[in-house]
């Protein structure tokens, strides 16, 4: 296959006009994609996309276009490859490297392919994966900087030890789906009532996780735990998302004091890049019964690597457009069983549901072979604009068996949130 | 002071056309400047601008023209405020955070900021800044993410510490200037009898270190550093520099090998992201007499932070506009004065030397008050094209006195070298 055009977007969803998706950091967000369509020469379409949250998308699609040349008239065969030239080229190298908007774009491409290629194949991404061997996954992965932590050796060896099992994992995903957490009653900027009701509603829904977001104001986190919490009853987990806003000694105290509501993880306490922080405050707060998350903003696979390292955290929260796509998220699947942690995806956002949850999808089937603790993050938000909108039923996700990688982006919708001058924002 | 218009401008020079400039990761970079002129109501003017290797830069251009809303039709009298307005921005901040692009394009607002306040003072940037209080100082800092490591009145103390010498350093720096290395001997596209020759010119100019790119091929490395010992003699210090080209295990055993030969520093032996990493391959080197530097690449305070924090660097190779300009490039300084660890910033490229001295020499003066180990790469490249350029003679940079931040291309040179418009490029 060669691709023979690429077609850029920059949609924008005005969702800061409520405050859905408020949190700590991000006051007012309109949740947003860089959108990629891929066309080959015989008319299969491939689309992908990164997340981003308004301001800065047209950077995002600026890198998309600088990008396209490595793309447009070459060929995507060897998937593995393709990502290797969209990350190493040595003068586009230097904006990063592999991190911020060149690696975003990198993204949006690298999973436009892979949603081409799963089509082709007739699968849905998930399947399309655990029907590889594990040479061939190892063979997508970019090992260059990973081998003091893994080797490819040992990633082939790790798969092979489930793979006796796919079968019926497979089959009881199919039946029962895949854990779902929710982050929809816990928006910074709803009131206590709409809290309180969301969070029962959640637990009647049949999630046994949600999550709320914290670090604004200390006094109305207490409050806001303790009535999620006697709303929830005491098995059901709550966990709580600072969104970077701590320094290292804040989140250990700020935290102390939340741990009297039994907060299952607290995630991005501080800083996506402070490995040494993280595990700081891991050391401090493990004690307390709370467990650290991060990863969607964690830049690339080499943090992931040194987060790993240094037991700075219980849950990887990998994202499926931070890093470069499906190929560098292999590589973060792979390590995180290496070290034997439970992979929680981000999502929410705009279609980050749809496609990361192929990704947890094949680290059951193919990689970790397991389900303990591992959840997927769901957020009620924007699923209406997806060709193949994510279907969670009774706190668990159901596996898509529709071909691609979910990441299509309706053509109404495309027109409607073009930004600036789709109807939406008129 | 408010500012009236944000011009911006995409300048590449050629240099792929000659193997200037070639190293182990970038075989043919074109330097080039996403360039930024701030104007104010009253015509005064400030330029700055930041640093790439060609491709991708119009990407950069992108982000500085996002970025333009925060700076047009605003005051920039608190340059702390300035500089967090360009990096806080809730919607870009999700496109890094304090990484990568917009990063790169924050540094070279910010940085144009300084000019045009350093111009306006009438003083050259290291004067202007040297002359602030520690207070004042302190005051520009980001301290968000710091305080594990250092705290605003920890740095007060810092620099009160070596205030009482601030005139003598003065008059010293300006009699003898700042010590340079210079890495023009040693590109990875020359030659054998050119590294030999330019080796050996560098010992006549005074120069007392000298770096050489490796991490291409082995048997190169050995004979390269061989002869390039053999030129120099016993008593000039070589530095290495692999441009990112290894793992960590890779890195201690090529360097191993190399150490025969006495080089000074391994620098960038790994991922810049790498802080683990960096830690595991200057404890296998030092016992070896080799030290570890990096710093070029590294994407923010967080980053630098951490490598001191985990004794993973013997010298802190800050860039005066990866980061986000003078006021981080303040944090990087005040954290490796603490650490007591060595500051000799990353230069070359385009104007890199030009600005990046003004921050050696305010170290020099009030922060750290020390010369030893410290030293300023110097590359004798693209110095022509600016209104002021730097002057090194017999080894040392010599200090400027003429105002502003010596970041200002000529006129005639923004036209000949736009991209892709210039007669430069056709």
């Amino acid at each position: 296959m060669k691709i023979k055009t690429v077609e850029t977007y920059d949609i924008r969803f005005p969702t800061s006009r409520d405050l859905d998706g408020s949190d700590a950091m991000n006051p007012d967000p309109d949740y947003s994609a860089a959108y990629v369509v891929l066309r080959t020469e015989e008319g299969a379409e491939g689309h992908g996309f990164t997340f981003t949250i308004g301001r800065g998308n047209e950077v995002v699609r600026a890198a998309l276009d600088a990008l396209a040349p490595f793309v447009a008239g070459r060929g995507l065969d060897d998937l593995g490859e393709f990502g290797r030239r969209l990350t190493h080229d040595s003068q586009i190298r230097w904006l990063g490297p592999e991190k911020g908007v060149m690696h975003l774009a990198a993204a949006a491409l690298i999973n436009a392919a892979w949603d081409l290629h799963a089509r082709a194949a007739g699968k849905p991404l998930w399947r399309f994966l655990s029907d590889m061997s594990p040479e061939a996954i190892v063979d997508l992965v970019d090992w260059r900087y990973l081998s003091d932590a893994l080797t490819p050796a040992e990633a082939v060896e790790l798969m092979a030890q489930v793979e006796s099992g796919q079968k019926e994992r497979t089959s009881l995903l199919e039946a029962h789906g895949y854990p779902a957490y929710t982050t929809s009653a816990g928006w910074l900027g709803y009131p206590d009532e709409k809290i309180d009701r969301l969070a029962r509603q959640a637990v009647a829904d049949g999630f046994r996780q949600i999550k709320l977001k914290v670090g604004a104001d200390r006094a109305d986190d207490v409050r806001r735990l303790a009535l999620a919490r006697a709303a929830v009853g005491p098995d059901v987990r709550i966990a709580v998302d600072a969104n970077q806003r701590w320094d290292v000694g804040e989140a250990i105290e700020w935290m102390t004091e939340l741990s009297a509501y039994d907060p299952w993880w607290i995630e991005e306490p501080t800083s996506p890049d402070d490995v040494l922080g993280h595990a700081a405050i891991r050391r401090a707060l493990i004690p307390k019964g709370i467990r650290v998350a991060t990863g969607e903003h964690v830049a690339n696979r080499v943090v992931f690597k040194q987060l790993l390292q240094a037991d700075a955290v219980d849950f990887v929260q990998l994202d499926a457009c931070r890093v470069a796509g499906v190929n560098e998220n292999l590589a973060i699947l792979l390590l995180a069983a290496k070290f034997g942690k439970p992979v929680c995806p981000h999502a929410g956002g705009v279609g980050l549901c749809e496609a990361v949850q192929h990704l947890s999808y094949f680290d059951y089937v193919a990689v970790s072979g397991r389900l303990d603790d591992r959840v997927i993050e769901y957020v009620d938000h924007l699923h209406e604009h997806f060709t193949d909108p994510v279907v969670v039923e009774r706190g668990a996700y159901r596996p898509p068996s529709a071909p691609g990688f979910s990441t299509r982006i309706r053509p109404e919708s495309l027109i409607r949130y073009s930004y600036p001058e789709g109807a939406a924002w008129n």
